[in-house]
């Protein structure tokens, strides 16, 4: 089917038609689950609609669910089927519909389909939104695109381009409802009234100098609590306490900072408090899962992948783990040279050989969970590395519970296949010594790595478990050497 | 320094004074780091005005900055003095600074101020935070306050005290906006302004019937919009196809559910749809984080904490600690008596032993990585139990590509320290064959766990190093055995 067939729809203006009735729509009624079984049944229906360029029919099946039910409801179609549908959206349901499509799917229909009516969707689209999927398509065709895009809508595109990666400038959309400051709040409903279809977000109204310089904020709250009184100015209104991010400052310092102060949205200003954008609750949310996502992977000694598992390349992924693997290789070499000295004891004590990674594991799995909390309790800012006495000392009570726990086992068992209780007692001295090793390394490490300006959350379990290891056969042999000499 | 003294103050009603000058309120400016060193400045001015009961400074310093700011400024304060601080803000700020400070000292305010102050405290926070609060409290005491409080919002509290934590019942406020649906724009936002100050949030007006049942939202972007047309209904501007959450849901489910379809906030409802409240998305940020942690400290095999780490007694973490270390611990001796088994290899072969700590912790290693990647995966439901195969191919791939590498490096170790190069052969071979194990169980034992209605993130990693530390074993002596026969 040639996206050009629906060329003849594109341009109208299109009505907010009125919600469907109760045999389109599903029930208000808890939607969960379901949906996943639902999508395919509306498929022939979407299809015919099409056939018959039914347009009443597509029109209503736009506006009469939640675009993101629109969106899942569309999976199954082809690309050039979901496009078409599209068509018979008004431009801002069109983007909204095709924000919730899947990211493949975004991409896929931006590569393909005609320039300008894709140009037509990327300028209704909020503008770091489409910086995201621009990014996906190759140079030339974004610039074909580009050229197609209204200039005001297409700076905006240009100037989020030029941020980096993590940057609240990336994170942001130029969408912003700015007011100046002595407009009162009659006009300043009314010329809401006027923007809001354009913008992203009206919850927190930004009152600018003629400068475009950020001098406070009213949220809607408080402008219509002023209903009443329509001639007082928003400079009598705004609160000048507020809370903003530098254009340049990092996405997760951004996002602590707005999930402490509660907020929406969070104003994005440059060194001259010049007023550029804001990054809203959605894109915090989807930051904090991702940071949240990073820190997992990295305490799996992962380095973090920019994409999701499935879809970063095989060769990217083996690299981001070869990295570290291979550092806990050389730590798990240098053992097998500690080993190789300790020959004579070896041969002496047969035995001593069985223990060998009950002893390691016992370190490296408790000086895990110790580095693993200190760090997700680092995340959560709720220590710093100026507690490590306290965090030590809770370490070192947790290592002697958990080390005499298994000591205990560890004795009754080394009874029961060694020589004598005098060879067995070697085991439970030298598993309470390795545990308590385990904890108190992996409790303060990630605190020193913190105060070196390291990521402790990348470098903590890799050199605990490296550490670990080789102490753990020092220990062990020392133990035993001391108590069978 | 004793609270009734203040008790003059309470009752007053408060206007919201202009915001400080220049000299009060930090630049506008970025309001990066800084703060922890600001704080102690202020106290000694505090202090002064509260000496002298200078009411007019005081006041003003209750307005004059965002209240997270306002509540930082106050850390150093006694108890008795930040309870004093408060009496001089109106009861809508006051509550807003009070859920600004550290929870510790919300508690504390609490447990030792006057009761009937603490219940005018009470019946103006939210109904979420206030049940929150009183859970900290001893029984008796909670009892007292809430005979203080107004019958209406007693009736909230004790309602949302009967839902289960976790819940959406436990995590909602009482305290949404509204309206009948039979209302036009102009008394909408009449009715709005007069209850702004009582709500939560003002960003959907929920549209209800006679019975309080729930039939539609506007968000007020579109109310905004439809002030040109004030006497359209509410009936004929909202829309029908609400995402809703159950009062029972699991509120992990509903924190996904409002990422995926961008909301501010989802009403809750019962069985019948009957309008119960709302949750906010500063509620649904917290909701992400505190998931995102359980899974890390699952994925280090801790049982998940339900405090923050410092303040969870010693016990219950040695507790939570020491189940899934037993667990580990108990593969760890199945390992001893695997190679008690192979007591004639090692005595035979040496240098066999010094080995067994790498070739351990490279199957282990890979395999924690895989497993957390894939846990990783499926809590952002990028994958799903059926993507099995293409994850193991995945992982089969990954596990050549690392595991060949590994083997290269340690056979070159191998034929440094072993007999000969037979001998050193069966370090590369094992390796390889290790790392290939570590990657497809740690690949796949999280999508078995997740079909069969287990916990990926808690039982994935303590399995998969307890399957492997066996696995390297036997994989070892068997290749041994083959090559040396």
């Amino acid at each position: 089917m040639d996206a050009l067939e629906y060329g003849e729809v594109i341009g109208l203006r299109w009505q907010v038609g009125p919600v469907g009735g109760p045999s389109k729509s599903p029930e208000i009624d808890c939607p969960f689950g379901g949906n996943q079984v639902i999508n395919t049944l509306y498929l022939p229906e979407l299809r015919e609609m099409l056939s018959e360029r039914n347009a009443e029919e597509l029109r209503e099946f736009c506006v009469a669910l939640h675009p993101a039910r629109t969106a899942e409801f569309m999976e199954g179609l082809t690309p050039a089927e979901a496009w078409a549908v599209l068509q018979y959206a008004d431009p801002a349901t069109r983007a909204e519909i095709f924000h919730f499509l899947e990211w493949d799917r975004q991409v896929e229909l931006l590569a393909d389909q005609d320039q300008l009516q894709v140009a037509a969707l990327v300028s209704v689209l909020s503008a770091d939104d489409a910086v995201d999927l621009l990014q996906e398509l190759p140079a030339i065709r974004v610039e074909s695109i580009l050229a197609l895009v209204p200039a005001s809508d297409r700076r905006s595109i240009q100037k989020l381009q030029s941020f980096a990666e993590g940057t609240a400038g990336a994170l942001m959309t130029t969408e912003a409802a700015c007011l100046r400051e002595d407009l009162t709040v009659r006009v300043a409903l009314e010329e809401l009234a006027r923007q809001a279809e354009h913008l992203e977000t009206v919850y927190y109204i930004y009152v600018v100098d003629d400068q475009n310089r950020l001098h406070g904020v009213v949220n809607t709250r408080r402008l219509v609590s002023a209903i009443g009184k329509p001639e007082t100015r928003l400079r009598d209104l705004m609160e000048t306490d507020m809370v903003v991010a530098h254009v340049l400052d990092n996405q997760q310092d951004v996002a602590q900072k707005v999930a402490k102060f509660n907020l929406l949205a969070v104003p994005v200003v440059d060194d001259q408090n010049h007023m550029l954008g804001i990054i809203t609750h959605d894109d915090i949310i989807d930051v904090v899962v991702e940071e949240a996502t990073r820190d997992v992977q990295k305490i799996a000694a992962v380095a973090p992948l920019e994409d999701s598992y499935m879809r970063t390349p095989i060769f990217t992924l083996s690299w981001k783990r070869g990295m570290w693997l291979a550092i806990l290789f050389f730590a798990g070499l240098l053992t097998a040279f500690a080993l190789r000295h300790y020959e004579g004891s070896l041969k002496k004590y047969e035995w001593m050989a069985w223990f060998i990674p009950l002893i390691i594991s016992s370190g490296g799995n408790s000086g895990s969970q110790s580095s693993t909390l200190v760090i997700a309790a680092l995340t959560r800012q709720e220590i710093a590395s100026r507690d490590w006495w306290a965090i030590l000392r809770r370490e070192l009570i947790t290592g002697l519970l958990l080390g005499g726990f298994l000591a205990l086992v560890g004795f009754l068992i080394a009874w029961a296949i060694t020589p004598s209780i005098r060879h067995a007692v070697v085991i439970p001295i030298t598993i309470l010594a390795v545990v308590l090793c385990g904890t108190s390394i992996g409790g303060t490490l990630p605190l020193l790595f913190k105060r070196l300006g390291l990521d402790p959350a990348l470098m903590s379990n890799p050199f605990v478990a490296g550490i670990i290891d080789i102490l753990g056969i020092l220990v062990y042999f020392q133990v035993a050497a001391t108590i069978l000499r």
